[in-house]
């Protein structure tokens, strides 16, 4: 028997761009690049990485890009078409598209003759002209050219002729695809399919959907898009958008591929879907609810208690995929067995004897939920919980101590750079040693203080660098408020995530920062066990 | 001409039950009964309050809800058909629902050949007898029944004919609707479609139908469960439920109603959608994302410079319906993309003669563009940007300046609340105040020895207080990486924002904190010359 292979549909990513209209969302350079690096690793298709001639930051951006190399994805560029009465080659956008390095570039122009007319100011001929132009301009000088057809369904109900003939002036022009773009996000998902049929019957060139969410529509509207026959489906991670945001791409890909039996990602990264949606919500900083399709943290939970039985007996009867096939996993909530299987795999790599229903078991649980209720959050510090396993064991002995510290934060002045200073005390089997910093602001100061006092005892420490330092607000109100500070170390070889939480953030800061060098050096304590004894 | 009065669906809603079953979710007595009067009052017209037989606390609220007089809404009872081999009479649970006063019972029972013989272990034969005697029992005794035909969908795939068998004994029984439950969340809204169809072709009662959000599709397969013919829709606010939640009503019944011509709550009730749904995510102490179709904070939130000044020309250019219809309004955000339109306005404000292409709007913007390439990020800091564009247009005149400060922090110490202090010199019109204060971290200490040097000259800040504070960091890596501070600060009257960014937390924080006390400060001088004048 032969199965036919799946249809390919192509993902196009603009969680860069239309993502960062998101009320909230304001990506760095930094942020930038390091989504686009997860969504090439996910093998996503293609990605719009913004518009290169909007603002300073942009240009940074599509410079930093021209040094990156991707292992899947290809890169886009946006703009829109040239201006009435002015030509193509002339337009400072266009030109900006063409100085970028990316495949493909994707301008969007009016489909709606409203909007031609009543906020452009033109006639329809002249916005035909406008947009055959600026895509040949674009195409000739070698990009591939995706238009985005602006309202296009709007437009399409008023005048479905002149809908149609924008497409083909962009086809005309040189287009590889058009993408016919529900910006309003008001559009019914059957009649998306049907409209979308049509333009299919009527163009040689691919046809993308790009769905908006105002309705609550915005998968279903892009799943119809591709029943009528899209090929490429245009979206953000995690929905994030203008408004009500975009479709959501974690959700239309999982719908496509694991329930319609299309192929969106390569077979073996779609279990990547839930660990990248959640390292794309953390560089935004836009909490996840916990409640999103596939991804969310509680997409698999169960609370109900006939619910846990009969997922223990079948896991599909109150599932309706599983959940490691994208990379999440089932939660059994309000229940002594919640988390046990894990922490139990993690208590085993430490001491293998202790069983799951013992009381040192028991007491490491009772210590993590505590730490939980205090505001702790385990997920993504794994490092945390292992030296936390260690000390209720009584397998931890404290690599130093602190015995004093002082920060000093002082009015930033002209010509000096440094307006925190930090003084370190500590002692390491009875030896102390002091030592001081200057830093950018206090916790700076106290972890370069705090390194510069151990290294006398420990020179391994000299490898260690933070990598990454997130500060997350967890009772609002006033600045007396309790953080949640999460810190990234390597030291070449690994890396590892350490968690602190106090109402002071240097405070949060020194507990993450001293559990990171606890586990450098216990870790190449282990190191040195195994060279020697192996 | 006549036209047709539109087709009524009956919208029944789940958020004290189904919702119920969401992580995080536990509604107090108090917290049931006030929702139950918020969805009363919009015209919601049956409520499912809860299991009465399930604990204490369901009890109680069925006892209240005997007092509670409603004006449109009818109530209903859950819970299940009886068990195998018992009679339906002697269930404690189906006299437990005859007890209330309820209108309407719902009860659940298994519609699927899998969930009948491997998770109830009973016989085909055995679960129709125990549908047609629950609802027998129930309705002869006055209740109008409702069966909720439990895993309907995935059951018709395995055994369409059992499945309808299952809502045939329901209808013997008695039973005015039966409820196609789509509890997994897995199935796709054309399938939905076509089997509500062939359901309502086979029955004489009504049906409803009940979906669920773990594909995302949780409104479009309502949407298409009305389509395929059924008259009634479940689900719950806000989405609320377990898992990805139910389908969200909030969403569902403006969809219906006004996009595609249903009619479910009566015509001057659907303006009261978004106060109504507020209302009960405050209750529900969820909080809202911003990004919720119809009556989110950001639904009808405008960011792009192009977007907002065709919004401003024709409403219906960037948004699907009028706001005011569900009761909610337009929002123009401050961006890095947000067009000179927005900026001018709040010129204006200021000084009203100065032009959109003016020198000084320019210098305004070029400010702005410079900022928020440092990370600054003025979206719901309005009041920053006022003072910004005071001080750009030199119409302003600080109320004070810092002339130093410094701020200390320390191993806290058992028996020592507080673990920083801070030492702050101010100068008004050439006098020195200095003061000092203890706090809760550095930030904490500085704001208040700030406010506690400032009063003196300006006794009106006693009224000031913070009412969030928000860290975060844009520039990741390391404890030297920028971090931008949101501030909320309210003074009884008003409530407003302010913005800091710096490398340093506590020279951010101070920014943020200057800014609202000048702020503070303007509004008071302000509203002293209005009071004088007018």
């Amino acid at each position: 028997m032969m199965t036919e292979a799946p249809k390919k549909i192509t993902i196009f990513d603009s969680t860069l761009r239309d993502g960062a209209q998101a009320e909230g969302i304001s990506f760095s350079v930094k942020d930038k690049l390091d989504i686009v690096k997860i969504l090439d690793k996910m093998g996503i298709d293609i990605i719009e990485a913004g518009n290169p001639g909007s603002n300073p930051k942009d240009i940074a951006f599509f410079e930093e890009l021209k040094t990156l190399s991707l292992s899947h994805a290809s890169l886009c560029a946006f703009g829109s078409t040239c201006h009435p009465r002015k030509k193509a080659e002339d337009d400072a956008n266009l030109q900006a598209i063409l100085k970028t390095k990316t495949k493909y570039a994707a301008i969007f122009g009016k489909a709606s003759v409203f909007h031609v007319e009543s906020i452009l100011n033109t006639t329809r001929e002249e916005n035909l002209r406008m947009i055959e132009d600026s895509c040949r301009f674009l195409s000739q000088n070698g990009k591939k050219v995706i238009f985005d057809a602006e309202h296009f369904f709007d437009g399409y109900e008023l005048d479905s002729a002149y809908a149609l003939a924008t497409l083909k002036a962009a086809e005309k022009g040189g287009a590889v695809a058009v993408s016919l773009c529900d910006t309003n996000g008001g559009t019914l998902p059957s009649k998306i399919q049907t409209i979308v049929a049509h333009v299919c019957s009527s163009l040689q060139i691919e046809v993308a959907i790009h769905a908006h969410n105002d309705s609550g529509l915005g998968v279903a509207a892009s799943l119809a898009g591709v029943e009528g026959g899209a090929v490429q489906v245009q979206g953000t991670f995690l929905g994030y958008g203008e408004r009500c945001g975009n479709a959501n791409l974690a959700t239309v890909i999982a719908d496509l591929q694991i329930k319609m039996g299309y192929r969106c990602l390569p077979e073996d990264k779609i279990k990547k879907l839930t660990p990248s949606a959640i390292k794309i919500a953390e560089i935004s900083n836009y909490a996840l609810t916990g409640r999103e399709p596939y991804i969310g943290k509680s997409a698999f939970a169960h609370k109900g208690g006939m619910h846990i039985d009969a997922v223990l007996k079948a896991p599909h009867s109150f599932e309706h995929i599983d959940p490691q096939s994208v990379g999440n996993q089932r939660r059994i909530l309000m229940s002594e067995v919640a988390g046990r299987g894990t922490i139990i795999q993690l208590i085993h790599e430490i001491d293998p004897g202790i069983e799951k229903h013992s009381k040192e078991a028991t007491r490491v649980m009772d210590r993590i939920k505590e730490l939980e209720y205090q505001g702790y959050q385990f997920e993504g510090a794994e490092s945390s919980v292992k030296l936390l396993i260690r000390k209720e064991l009584g397998k931890f002995k404290p690599f130093f101590e602190i015995e004093d510290f002082k920060t000093i934060g002082e009015k930033p002045v002209e010509g000096r750079a440094l307006s925190a200073s930090a003084i370190v005390k500590v002692s390491v089997e009875g030896k102390e040693a002091i030592n001081a910093a200057e830093g950018d602001g206090p916790v700076n100061a106290l972890d370069k203080a705090l390194r510069a006092a151990l290294e006398g005892f420990y020179p391994s420490i000299k490898s260690l660098r933070l990598t990454d330092f997130k500060v997350r607000v967890i009772d609002q109100g006033a600045t007396a408020s309790k953080v949640r500070v999460l810190i990234e170390s390597s030291d070449g070889d690994d890396i590892w995530s350490n968690v602190g939480v106090s109402t002071d953030v240097i405070e949060a800061s020194l507990i993450a920062l001293v559990d990171a060098i606890e586990y450098k050096l216990l870790k190449d304590m282990e190191k040195k066990i195994k060279d020697y004894y192996l």
